[in-house]
Parts: C-alpha cells; structure tokens; sequence
C-alpha cells in the first residue's frame, strides 16, 4: 500500500544546514520563521488566527533512510528509533508545535522554529490542550535528557 | 512534488464506522485499542515501554476528498480547515496522544483510542512534556468547543 502526499506550503527558518540545529523547539525559544501555504490553500487559514500554537506536520527533508536503533542527540546509548524523535524514520514525518505570532495573507508569522529552511509542510493543526496537554506522562529515557535538549544542537548524524 | 509514504503498522479499535466515534482522545477516555507494529520494524520498539504516552501519526483511510471551509462536529460555523482537526485534509494526516498500557512483542496496547478500526499507521512518536505540552494557549473557537468533544460524538459528515 503506498501513500501518497503533496506539500500544502512551504517552511523557512534562519536554519539551511542540519548541524547547529536546535534538536526540539524548546531549544529554539524565540526564533523567528514562517510558512508560506501555497495560495490554492489560502482560504482554509480562516479562524487560525484565534490560536497561539499550532501543529506543523511536515517532511524531514534532510534526511535519508533509517536506522531502527539510533543514538539520538540526546544520549549515549541506542534506542528504539519509535522512542526517539530522530528525523530518519520508515515515514519521515516531522511534528513541531510552533507559536503563531501573526497571518498575513497566506504567510503564518511563527515562533519557536527548530524546523530547517526549505522544508515541505503537510499539514497544519490547531493546538488544543484538551486534545494535546497530557498529565501524569512517563517520558522514559527522555525524563532527565528532554530537559536538556534546550541547550543541545544537532549535528550531522541524520543527514 | 510527490511524497510516497507506507504503513509501518495497523491500528485496530473497536471503532468499525466512523458514525458514533469519539472525536478526540478525551472523548475516548479508557477506550482500548492496539496496534500492531509490521514485524520489520519491531526493533524500533526498543524502549518505547518507558513512555506512558505516545504520538500516533495515521492515514485518515475512511476519508476522501476535502473542503477547505468546513463545519466541524464542535460548532455551527463554517471554519477554515486548518483550524480544525477535522480529518478531510489535503493530506490527511491523523494525530492522536494516546496511553501506552503495555508491549507485547510487536502490539502496543493502547488507551484513549479515537481512531477507526484498521487505520494505516505511519509512524509513532514519544509524547515529551518537554517538547509537547504548552502553556499560556489561546484555542481560538475551540477554547470553548474543546472542552465539549469529551462527551460529542462523530456523525457521518466527514466519510
């Protein structure tokens, strides 16, 4: 069974090489991007401005192949890829909950931006903390080290 | 451009039609479901169980078709597709936060399934508060809708 996919629009970001990254948008606290949505979608951001965050859906671009055990950024031992967020993956697909600080026209002024310049978006959601807050989380190996991605950089591992 | 995805799993739930289903996870408190992972990918697991909460990223199979203007289950209001999660998209990408009971070889056991019996899996994320859960939200008109989906079910507007 294939699936098959077209960009809606397209991201950018003051980020063109992997490396220096920041791995996860708590690591990119305040920089600056936006989405260009191709004009064909431009009447579906109607009421999209009544949100603070938004769910970016997009293709890891940069990357190629994948490895079911990976050494993510954040650690020194292998993990289960599906226990990573690492971007080679079967289905390269990338998940940022970004702010948004404005519209204009087909362009979403967005903040928080770990997401590298030139990427495919695919589909944009509304942030709901009913639907997407979770309480009382487990985060496995990622409880001590996910504190840490605020500070951490990619570097060229998942090129 | 074309994007060619592929299933990596099945997610199964005791949703066989999409009229009478739950429309968000918190309208499907306690409803269990499971996944099963395609035996290729089963070392990918490897340390997921340490996660109570996982992102699930689907194909939206029992949808065809999208209207960028749409009236959600949650009001009476044309709105703009992508502030809501309605599941006719452009690329219709399913996103949903669901427990993680327990692994059994390759079957995730799964809580909080609002998802239809026989969804094409596409990948699986761990949920991070970290990364995931934000503060200080404004949801637009689902501030208000959103707290009502725990209770509202599916009709078969979006078949």
């Amino acid at each position: 069974m294939k699936i098959e996919f077209t960009p809606i629009g397209i991201i950018h970001s003051p980020f063109t090489e992997l490396e220096g990254m920041p791995i996860q948008p708590s690591g990119a606290a305040g920089v600056k991007g936006h989405v260009e949505v191709f004009k064909d979608f431009h009447p579906g951001l109607k009421d999209l401005d009544g949100f603070s965050h938004i769910i970016l859906l997009y293709l890891f671009h940069g990357s190629r192949g994948f490895n079911l055990q990976v050494v993510p950024f954040l650690d020194s031992t292998p993990r289960g890829l599906f226990a990573t967020r690492a971007p080679k993956r079967p289905n390269p697909i990338g998940l940022s909950i970004v702010q948004l600080d404005k519209i204009e026209d087909n362009v979403l002024h967005i903040r928080n931006v770990d997401i590298l310049d030139g990427t495919p978006l695919l589909d944009i959601k509304p942030y709901v903390p009913e639907f997407d807050a979770q309480h009382q989380v487990r985060a496995g190996w990622l409880e001590k080290a996910g504190k840490t991605a605020s500070t951490r950089k990619s570097d060229d591992r998942f090129k």
